[in-house]
């Protein structure tokens, strides 16, 4: 059986080096180099920052990025704890787009709780906020990176930054204006990178686990892959933030840190794989091709 | 009910002009410009060239480039023909990556006529062969662009060009060494574009119709999504050449030519959209990013 691409299990890792330096004869696979970390080149995600979605068919748990959505964080953990988006369903799949949820056919008023907040579809430059850069450019944005374990951007001259839409990254819906979006309907990025996305729309997170449930959905037949027939919308059996659900019965993740030499490692693995399969390592990486470790905790609290 | 992202019904556009040019008043949408365009601006499929994968869920056509992998592509054909396809199924579907079809468990004599060929992951540069090039840049290749419909990429330096793994590209599976891809194992890209795979498989060609039914595929529980439980693997119901197909059971497709100032305002209105929607257009796109326009012949033959 042929496997085109075994790029989960080998790749041999340099530390940063650009695209020349010479493989080492026995250089760690990602793999390895994953199994190498230190428990503190991992955080603890937090719980009144993770959601979880439970759908019929299992739990997605998303990770909140209030530092660059912080009303709209505020708006959704509201609507969570009043159970707004339990009474929703998953209303829309766009094949090599999105996945969003909401009010099927606007029976259920929205609360005044997710009233709509200002626009927070890019934030400034903060030095206390990290950014480890990737040096391989974008088509998009100046600078990419990462930023608290979520892929990012930045435009030094404008001193901005934002999130950039990469798959499973989750966002706001919004109408025209771009100050309607509230928290009411969300999406979760399900195909190559929309990232003309990038600041026009509210990014709230991204998907730690899960993700396959979304992403394997019926797409839906009405135009933007909207669900039009009766018993399409996949019923949401509830929204919860993890510091509301019992401590046994939560997944306690652990995401990689961004910030470190480890990361730095792993990420040079995946820019130029030195295993034997490939011909020709890409000696470049794609922000959104960069992946972004998740575990269980090791040790439970 | 919010619309997050409008992007396929509401898109203004403008000739090629670079970023900052003022939006005409009353710029045609993508939707405009497609149904403006000309009986010259498509080309008709070959049914000689083009697939058709019949799977429990429906139909996937598939256009294939020969101009790319002659060798692969003959293989292929020889394979359908034989009907060798007809007894395999889907062994594996990886979250954010690929599906792929071959022998479940090499219960079937690979026949002589998908003997390996060789390596077919890039060919040289040649004026006969046209590539519309994108201005925007790419992390991966230094030219990206469009080959008879299909995403590609060049070196200049070097005189190579190869197709971009792009969402819905077709890839021949292969093992370690590089002359192993004899067809026998086919995948499609159904996740962000793994560019690193270019120039390391050979690609035959893309999905025109029918990614959906692949994408939304339950993903494979073991390593690298492979389907490991018995009942998971999905049958194909068989793999034909359309010319083999009863005239009055063709699909009759026609693609969008990319070589065209049609092709050329379309793609302009993808790279700033100019709709009510963006507080923000991208001024850029990536080549992955720019929409192939597929669609039923309007006179059938």
């Amino acid at each position: 059986m042929y496997h085109p691409v075994r790029i989960w299990t080998l790749a041999f890792a340099l530390i940063f080096s650009g695209c020349c330096m010479a493989a080492a004869a026995a250089a760690p696979t990602y793999g390895d180099l994953l199994g190498a970390t230190k428990p503190g080149d991992w955080r603890d995600t937090d719980p009144a920052n993770t959601l979880y979605l439970d759908i019929p068919g299992g739990r997605v748990v998303i990770e909140m990025a209030p530092a660059f959505a912080p009303e709209h964080v505020q708006n959704v953990k509201r609507l969570v704890q009043e159970h707004y988006y339990d009474a929703l369903s998953i209303i829309r799949v766009q094949d090599n787009y999105v996945v969003q949820w909401g009010d099927p056919d606007n029976r259920h008023a929205t609360p005044s709780s997710a009233r709509a907040v200002p626009p927070e579809f890019d934030r400034p430059i903060d030095p206390g906020l990290p950014f480890t850069r990737l040096p391989d450019g974008d088509v998009y944005a100046p600078q990419v990176g990462f930023t608290n374990g979520m892929p990012s951007a930045r435009d030094p001259r404008e001193k901005r930054m934002w999130l950039a839409h990469c798959y499973g990254m989750v966002g706001v819906g919004r109408d025209v204006d771009p100050g309607s979006g509230s928290g009411a309907e969300l999406y979760v990025v399900i195909g190559h990178a929309p990232r003309h996305l990038d600041r026009n729309v509210a990014v709230i997170g991204r998907v730690l686990k899960g993700i396959e449930l979304l992403a394997s959905l019926p797409r839906g037949s009405a135009a933007m892959g909207f669900y039009d027939k009766p018993g399409e919308p996949v019923k949401i059996a509830h929204m919860r933030l993890e510091a509301d659900v019992p401590a046994a019965e939560r997944e306690h993740l652990q995401v990689i840190r961004t910030d470190t030499p480890a990361f730095a490692a792993l990420t040079e693995s995946r820019r130029n794989r030195r295993d034997d399969w490939y011909a020709r390592p890409a000696g470049k990486i794609d922000v959104c091709n960069v992946p972004l470790a998740v575990r269980k905790a090791p040790t439970l609290p």
